[in-house]
């Protein structure tokens, strides 16, 4: 894992160089393969932590995927969430939050969407909006951003404390691979649903964004939940790094079928008369 | 699709022979081919009517899976809507209510979790658990349970107008298949978290589900919302099977890339700008 990017010490976000591959030394074919060919042992990984839940098991794992606009969410989910068993699978994408959320603390509509135990959960965006957008954007006073590091800090050791591997994942670009991707969606009539106006707008404060993840990124940190910065100009590469931490961390957990709570020789009597 | 058992005037759970592969000729192998083959074209049509949400589109698709335990919904899950992209699905598995749910209507957990404009919503279990498990069961009165099937009819067409394709299916296999299916759970280890020594007990009451099953699918398989049994001794079957009547809906829904609100050249200068 130390071959990716976990944020550290000296961590510097603009000098990671967003087209390397850490970590990886194939080429594009070679990344899908591995991809592929590793699905199963994450499917299988998924049902045993998924078994677990049924007889006790309390722990669980949480994907969160924060990235400036066409840097590959979607892709993500699609190409590497895609691959696991739905049924063990809660995803949720985070957009403006309602008027309702709005009236309550900003890790209130985040607790409900936690995955179960036995889950996978995946944040397609996250509270990390209200020190990332919020910043830039002035949506909210220094004070409170700056009182939300520690308020995020808390949370996530809590969380990890009762059971959650959690995984913080920055997929970076750099400025021209979101002009080629945004341009790309204006080029393909395929693509126009995808472009939001909005989105160059937000471009235009690309330096700033950069300034509140590079502070975002280094404040909440944690051994118990680390950001990890996958570079993502190369979509194949930041696919196989994402399903790389995730098969790490399920590897680190280790889940096992569980010890059931019956008699399984009573129950095959008790079967065999019906 | 009629090659398939939708469920009509005349209509005899009894009389369906649940090994039988209606609409299909082929082998197991020749299933899981098109199974996989066809998974690009439903994962395109998905696409299609999820963009087209995102511009005022309202429709969405709603498989409800109805099943005696072990026939196989885990599997449709699985390894037909694992075929889609988890952006656009809401899974929601119904299991024994909570006092909060009971509280309420049997219809309120219910529309919490419809499907959103542009969606694939997919139930495991549903309400038309309060007209079987609480008619063989007991937990409701006669009349509440008769009471039921014309608010079912009528949530449905509701639904339906306002812009629902619903698709119920029921997956039936035969009691000596569930017997089978329960005893591969008991002789394998790496099954035995999927055995619940309550199935057992609701294998007693096998021909009474039969009956409620029969009673519920004639009263409340309307035009707007039909019934499809589809035979599941064979599992490969019922797959091929329910991606097909997936299939069928969403080519009927014929979903466009939307006509997008913004002005193409102008966003291109804009980002050309940046």
């Amino acid at each position: 894992m130390s071959l990716l990017f976990p944020v550290a010490a000296g961590f510097d976000l603009a000098a990671i160089d967003t087209s390397s591959t850490p970590g990886f030394s194939g080429d594009k074919k070679a990344a899908e393969r591995e991809l592929a060919d590793s699905g199963g042992e994450l499917a299988g990984l998924q049902e045993r932590l998924f078994a677990e839940s049924k007889f006790g098991g309390t722990r669980s794992v949480l994907l969160v995927l924060q990235a400036m606009d066409t840097a590959g969410k979607g892709g993500i989910v699609r190409h590497v969430i895609g691959e696991t068993d739905p049924q063990g699978i809660h995803l949720h994408a985070f957009k403006a939050p309602t008027e309702e959320e709005r009236s309550h603390d900003f890790l209130w509509r985040i607790r409900a969407e936690l995955p179960q135990a036995g889950q996978i959960g995946v944040f397609d965006r996250s509270h990390y909006e209200d020190v990332l957008i919020h910043r830039v954007r002035g949506f909210s006073t220094p004070d409170a951003i700056e009182e939300r590091y520690g308020i995020i800090n808390e949370f996530e050791r809590e969380l990890a404390d009762s059971g959650t591997t959690i995984i913080k994942v920055m997929l970076h670009i750099s400025a021209d691979e979101q002009r080629a991707r945004l341009q790309e969606r204006l080029d393909r009539p395929d693509k126009h649903w995808k472009y939001n106006p909005g989105d160059v707008d937000e471009r235009q404060s690309w330096d700033q964004y950069q300034e509140a993840y590079q502070i975002a990124l280094t404040r909440t940190s944690t051994v118990d939940a680390p950001w990890y910065v996958i570079p993502a100009d190369r979509k194949w590469y930041a696919r196989w790094a994402v399903q790389h931490l995730l098969l790490e961390a399920l590897r680190r957990l280790d889940p096992q079928w569980p010890a059931v709570d019956y008699d399984i020789e009573a129950e095959k009597q008790r079967l065999a008369a019906t």
